[in-house]
């Protein structure tokens, strides 16, 4: 286990109506002048709007809005938030949304502070010092961005998916009702688990010996993930399936899975680029991705795919062949994707194979080798990506 | 699963050499004179008085210090402490030691705060609303006050060992160096482990249902603490299994494997009895307390006891005769502590049957039921008593 720091201070209120508390949780964290910032007519449509409003004014908060924020979202509305923001002197960010709304909001808090171009956090890895305070209201089980000090922006004029990251980016509270999640359709629903389950594997691939804690931790996600994600594709409503998800979505994406450890992201980083690419949820791209990503790991590199598969899909251990053991681990994980609805292929999101030089050159315009479980070569991604390519 | 709010903001800084951090964190969490609170003269010939003492002076903290907290800590030093940090006007306390010294620390935070009483925080358990910062540089892996918002304290004039809380109590930082805990003997070093797998168990044996997570989470720690302690007491200067150890022992007590639900704490009221009456070292009352809790619930509630069995424990589920896989994960737990050397009975532990019925009183003194997952009466209680007295 390497040293390590851990600091996740946002104030979690979870559970059903929470929503009532977003008022009395902006003073608590020092908001007197809310950005309330969120996506589309949904959280209108659900009357999620409505309640925040109430329990803003309730406590005379005061606040202006900004609506509009897409998945994947945009640097363009970012400097619309950070302009709006610094013209109405707002004291802090309220995200009602779900991983791209947080991000979003936390772009434009980080941007209101910052004299130069926000962008250059996301070009150029700027750790972010400065930023107004965050709260969220959640709307959806995926991202763990209401827990993380991580946000993931499209810079439109490069067309370039990247985060960012500095500890004050961490939310200062996170509403977390699980209600709220209940109108999500089965292919959101499921992309969000997707997108917690990766949170968790680009944890767990590692070679860092003896994280037993940590190990152990991040199975017990998955299972709960496998266990609960085929539940609530059965019956949205189902309050206690959707509660176990979107607290497991916390915890999975907080670091405290990933503690002590060096990490790999490979999945991620390939699949921001199809995300940037066609605009593919980001979720349904992991499922794409990392599947695939395994297929080629476990190859030369199969000790973690082992407890993958026993401790997680249940295999049982084949001592004369554990290679056997490995690869079923990954096909249990690639039907339970299937199950709950995921797309395998680039056809099925329409990813095309021609496009694959150009996102494995921007993939590598920076750095030499990407992930950290195997470091990939250029020619590793090219065959992850032409392995679902014509898949 | 209940509603619950979920607050855990400590920094934890974990790893070899981290104690030389002690003065930078001080300050960034704005302590400019410290209480320096310790044990005995164990942190003086460790060198870690002196390293913390260097670190303090480099950042130009200013520090007055008060030794001699025992396990089990008395009122008697806090009220000595309180008077210390207000004569010179200290506005943070440092713990250097294990869970009594955190403890102790958390009493006079809170105490030199408050107009009143400390103790009455203890007696009455009136929340803690204010207190001086605490900061904690960890030296046994056990109680898990390093990440708590809890302390407990025997009150000399009654001696009842009871507890407060209070959100403000949770530290502002804790250096967890695993090195420091290599010294400790296999005693300390066992009671310490049992100590967090029952912190664990309070947790976990819950009627509230449909906690997946919670309960994937708990069982991760425990199978880490049943594969992590006897590494430990084979080879005590293991770094990584120490490491294990001591960051499980923040996350079993920190509430993340308690959120949502009805908690127990049984066995911790029954051996607080043990330790006021006998001073007996916590974990190893625990060790005597919590199987004979086990034995006595699962006759007439064994449904938690089998996936404790199952997952935990590795014993193959019987559904011929579920009580039988239930029966046989309480009997691996038992014989798990014997080979970490922990005591099974009274006698081991120097208590006696006759004060059964004091102890009874003292525990039922205010309140009609024990506990949780099984609302113990009197009888049930003398009867989980009775069962170690005789062993």
């Amino acid at each position: 286990m390497e040293n390590f720091t851990f600091y996740s201070p946002t104030f979690f209120d979870f559970g059903r109506g929470t929503e009532k508390d977003t008022g009395k949780l902006v003073k608590r964290f020092g908001g007197s002048k809310v950005l309330l910032h969120y996506g589309g007519g949904s959280i209108k449509k659900s009357g999620l709007y409505d309640r925040v409003i109430a329990s803003l004014k309730a406590e005379g908060v005061d606040f202006v809005e900004l609506g509009g924020v897409k998945p994947n979202p945009r640097s363009g509305l970012v400097y619309e938030g950070i302009e709006l923001a610094r013209k109405e002197k707002v004291d802090f960010v309220l995200a009602v949304g779900g991983g791209s709304v947080i991000d979003s909001s936390k772009a434009i808090a980080a941007g209101v502070c910052y004299d130069g171009d926000f962008i250059e956090f996301y070009r150029s890895r700027i750790v972010v010092e400065e930023a107004l305070p965050v709260g969220v209201v959640l709307t959806i089980a995926a991202a763990g961005s209401e827990g993380s000090p991580n946000t993931v922006i499209t810079d439109e004029e490069t067309k370039i998916k990247s985060g960012a990251t500095g500890e004050v980016l961490r939310p200062a509270f996170a509403i977390m009702n699980p209600e709220l999640t209940f109108t999500l359709d089965p292919y959101q629903t499921a992309a969000g688990a997707t997108d917690i389950m990766i949170h968790i594997c680009e944890r767990y691939f590692s070679n860092t010996p003896e994280c037993t804690t940590t190990d152990r931790l991040c199975e017990a996600l998955l299972k709960t993930m496998a266990y609960e994600t085929p539940r609530v594709i059965q019956k949205p409503d189902d309050y206690e399936a959707r509660a176990n998800i979107m607290w497991a979505g916390m915890v999975a994406h907080n670091n405290i899975c990933g503690v002590g450890r060096e990490q790999d992201w490979a999945s991620h980083h390939l699949e921001h680029e199809l995300s940037a690419l066609y605009d593919v949820t980001h979720g349904a791209g992991l499922a794409v991705i990392a599947p695939a990503w395994m297929k080629h790991c476990v190859a030369t590199h199969p000790e973690k795919f082992i407890p993958f598969a026993t401790e997680v899909w249940g295999v049982p251990f084949d001592s004369i062949n554990p290679m056997q053991t490995a690869l079923e681990g990954i096909k249990r994980f690639r039907d339970f994707l299937d199950s709950i609805g995921m797309p395998a292929s680039f056809s099925q999101i329409g990813a095309k194979k021609d496009d694959i030089p150009v996102m494995v050159d921007r993939i590598f315009a920076k750095k030499k080798t990407e992930g950290h479980y195997i470091e990939l070569t250029k020619e590793d991604v090219t065959s992850i990506y032409n392995m679902v390519a014509d898949a």
